[in-house]
């Protein structure tokens, strides 16, 4: 990674902030009435009396505060392409550019990521965009983003590593704008000033956000979990919450991952136990763990265990080894001398001396472990002399695929250790007492629940009522909502232009729902084609009908079937011929709708049928 | 359901049995050494020596006992399709018939069965087919089988009322030989004989079996748990257990679907708190409730519920009011008077008097929950006043599916009740410690795990061996496996003829790898179509070369693609016939190959390329 390529921010240092941490005292960080939200009735009136005298006999002196307009691009009933847009005063600022993964029903599509459109026509206004942390559904928006706005970048070192491998990929990194900050740093864009709060999450280098904007002070939490004892880096930086808290929020955007989960998040550190036990237990074999590449401190304590127990280290599939090589590059991994063996050289050591570390926790296809599991990895066997670890749960869907690769592992008489067996896994995000911990330190006048399905953005909207905040207060969006938020209130406007766009090969955009419409279709029941050559005088039939069918059944046990398919629409044209009709439209629908009848009635089956005709 | 016709079998009553429960004691039921099964090194070298003596020195005078021989059919390394072939002295039986839903991978494919084209050919050994319980995996396969075989089916008395529903939807009711059991009866197969065990299920009437055969008694579990206070009904029965342990099993088949659960299945009872509470808590609320239709028992307690908190009920989805109405007629529901009102009345009555009770509680597009989610039902519609309960847990698979219709009932303002949130659902499996209660009771000498995935069969193989019995007397099969099982061995012998055959529509095994290849090629990137007529003297173009594509691409933003492909087609038709190039199978790979090459250049995708060739 070209590292002199990514500048510093025009950055305030820490040293300007005041003794209560707060900044510029005139146009925000003034401490918001927070006995608002709560629920008790005698409050509540106090307050509506207050606003009254203010809004009626404006016997406030100080000019009330302007609104913050905040819309959804991504993230919102759905997991993944996370992407938030925030206006204050004409000035506009981003939080993340993510993507997600195609649903079942997005056949042949590779990614979805946001529609760009809105941020496109407005541009000129967007001042930067501000990165939590370096997974897929946070960064992995931004080539498609850059390649129509070349927006400046910001976030933390790993964050930006590999933000930079993805950008050169797409031949974009030269032209980036790309800006280091770090946890602590605080920074200006147009008329808000970024502050980035350190959290844990399941990669390194999260960060929480604060924008302290004229409207007041929003926090956005990225991605993150309450980790007291992490195994790598700092605790959750929970004090610099507490301060903005106590300086007042006016509203807090918080993820919703795991707002299903009653309790805590297990620290990290638990994995320890569990991997000591296994590295103990495999004795004779050799150890292959799976985990999510982006999991660097989960492969530092494998890399750890592997220094104790005196195996060598091996890493597998292109994502690990590009991930790790950055994560070493840039401090966040640090393996000692003489461990790490190419994944050749794995036949060079007897089994016991040897751990891979494998992508493919998710049953993927095409990833390295899978291959393993169906005996296509071009470089390594897996058998009895093999323990496999799978240090990751599935992600929702993909649950079955999963189950199938340890299926087979097992058939290979590999020992597989997966899902509860072992605690090999800990979530990245917080639970229900974690976020309620989060809405305590914040106690934000209005709260938002991100990143989630509608189950999960209504079960976190549910944690801040139990915690005594009134339901209006807190808004559940969808992509594309937007929503004005001032200290008086939080209203929804008109939506912006904001949806799904399908990424497939180089296509960004040119698959939409009649190509998906017509992929399930032929997927689900092939198609016939009946081709045949008209006279272009008389349109009588100079040369087929041909019959062709593909998905649809086999061939030589339907020739009777095809056969009378090919009768009927001879019949048909030659029918269209006699009675002089020869637009083209008709003919081809007449064929459709009685080959479509004849195929339902003789098999119950749908297939695509497409008549092509020629003139000769 | 025409009653008269089920007939009741030659029946073994039970006062035949001597009080010990055994039964001509000359060719079987004979107390095995069940001290064999231990580990313990001593015993192990007891039995060896005991062995040795018998087969040297031909000391015991009685004759030995035939083998066994045992093929899967279905069941393992896969979810459902049950059905496994035992053969003794020339005389076969089956123990059920199912069905399996598609993999993900079997696109348009309806639903997969047994290939039975052993059973074909072994018809006249056939003696019967006995079922354990009326779930589609166990009996789903049966009016495909009877089409080709008509073998006696045995079953209890809902099983067979279930199965002459969907023998009549095929036609083929009239000519099945169905045979009414109950548990505790005895029959004869040939020379081996059947006796049922109640045990308790999601559906009622579930038995175990026992083959008393002349090698020895097996029993196969079908589904089960160990319920001791079931919502209706008797606790299975495990004295019956405990007495064939006693005069001792030569082998136990058991099934393996909770064997990853540590633990118990709580029982169907604990759920009566959670339904009394939400009926509770539903006030002025209507109350929709998602289960399967074959689960009666739960669907008894929604009634009772209705009836005590001054509700009616209403069936919603099609298998629910048929599987209700057998129940009913068959005495397994029971509906008070002036209770139950058909769904068009709805209407006539406030919220909070209405219980509607649905299928769908897999999420599966076409059923009621789902239309109802998505404003597609024609008579339910849904919203603010209306509590939804998901009264099951998804079946691996279907997680997202059902997260998808939670998430879309949410956003029309029901409160929804799935998964963890109450305990609404308890699963009808064993979970460890009722598969080891199974194991102690019967104490059998060798044990097979059936019914799942090889990680469930693993599993269930660990409980076994935990137990103490020994790796050699556990036998993991595949689909097609054979054992033979006697007294002295159980070994695995050549397997049978077996497989998936799938059904798409009328069509039963005409859609295979192939044409399933095809599909996924065309759902995942769709076609180009080059469609061309040729002189028939020359080999030049006289019309097209034509492109039609679907599935691949916007054709309109695409218009100067597509014009590429047929230039280079055009170029290529013509070169070939300058070249004197006729043959078609060369001219089209050459297109094949150039086209492709030139798609995945520009899009990087692989849509299949279909070039049609006509002589005119």
């Amino acid at each position: 990674m070209n590292s002199e390529k990514i500048k510093q921010p025009n950055m305030i240092k820490q040293g300007n902030l005041n003794k209560n941490g707060g900044l510029n005292k005139k146009s925000y960080g003034k401490k918001l009435n927070n006995s608002k939200i709560t629920s008790s009735k005698k409050t509540k009136t106090a307050n509506a009396s207050a606003r009254k005298n203010t809004s009626r006999g404006r016997a406030v002196t100080k000019k009330s505060k302007p609104s913050i307009r905040v819309s959804f691009l991504g993230g919102l009933n759905e997991i993944g392409k996370n992407m938030t847009l925030f206006e204050c005063e004409g000035d506009m600022i981003l939080i993340d550019c993510g993507m997600a993964f195609p649903d079942g029903d997005m056949l042949g599509v590779d990614l979805v990521i946001p529609d760009f459109s809105y941020i496109v026509q407005n541009v000129d206004k967007i001042k930067g965009i501000v990165l939590t942390h370096g997974h897929e559904d946070h960064i992995g928006g931004l080539p498609y983003l850059l390649s129509n706005a070349n927006i400046p970048i910001y976030g933390t070192p790993l964050t930006l590593g590999l933000v930079s491998n993805k950008l050169k990929e797409h031949s974009l990194f030269n032209s980036a704008k790309l800006n280091t900050v770090k946890a602590g740093d605080r920074f200006k864009l147009g008329c808000m000033e970024i502050e980035l709060i350190h959290v844990n999450h399941s990669i390194p280098d999260a960060v929480a956000i604060a924008i302290h904007s004229p409207a007041g002070t929003i926090v956005h939490t990225g991605d993150f979990k309450i980790d007291c004892t992490p195994f790598m880096g700092e605790p959750i930086d929970l004090s610099s919450f507490a301060r903005l808290g106590e300086e007042g929020v006016l509203a807090l955007f918080c993820e919703s991952t795991n707002a299903e989960r009653p309790g805590y998040t297990p620290t990290e550190k638990n994995i320890s136990t569990s991997f000591n036990n296994i590295f103990n237990d495999a004795e004779h074999k050799r150890l292959i763990i799976a985990t999510f590449a982006s999991n660097v401190n989960r492969v530092q304590q494998i890399i750890d265990c592997a220094n104790k127990y005196g195996r060598k280290v091996a890493f597998s599939g292109r994502s690990m080894v590009n991930y790790m090589d950055t994560a070493e590059q840039l401090g966040y991994l640090h393996i000692p001398e003489n461990i790490l063996i190419d994944i050749d050289m794995l036949d060079k050591y007897p089994s016991e001396q040897i751990v891979l570390v494998t992508t493919g926790s998710q049953g993927e296809p095409m990833s390295a472990l899978s291959r393993m599991a169906y005996s296509d990895h071009r470089k390594v066997m897996v058998g009895e002399g093999d323990v496999i670890v799978i240090s990751a749960n599935p992600i929702p869907g993909n649950e079955k695929t999963v189950g199938h690769v340890v299926d087979e592992l097992l058939k290979k008489g590999c020992k597989v250790v997966y899902e509860s067996m072992y605690e090999v896994h800990v979530s990245g995000h917080a639970c229900q007492e974690e976020i309620k911990i989060m809405q305590n330190l914040l106690k934000p006048k209005y709260y938002i629940p991100v990143h989630g399905e509608q189950k999960h953005l209504r079960k976190n909207a549910e944690l801040a009522m139990f915690m005594g905040m009134d339901k209006k207060n807190i808004f559940i969006g969808d992509v594309g909502s937007t929503v004005e938020i001032n200290e008086d209130y939080m209203k929804e406007i008109a939506p912006v232009p904001a949806g799904k766009v399908f990424v497939d090969g180089l296509g960004v955009g040119d698959v939409g729902s009649i190509v998906l419409r017509d992929r399930k279709h032929l997927g689900q029941d092939g198609l016939i084609i009946i081709v045949a050559s008209l006279d272009v005088y008389d349109g009588h039939v100079i040369s087929g009908p041909d019959i062709v069918s593909r998905g649809f059944v086999y061939v030589r046990e339907s020739e009777t079937l095809l056969e009378e398919v090919k009768k009927l629409s001879l019949n048909i044209l030659e029918e269209c011929a006699d009675d002089n009709i020869h637009e083209w439209g008709i003919i081809k629908n007449r064929i459709k709708d009685e080959v479509s009848k004849l195929i339902t009635q003789k098999t119950r089956r749908a297939p695509m049928i497409l008549p092509i005709l020629m003139e000769v």
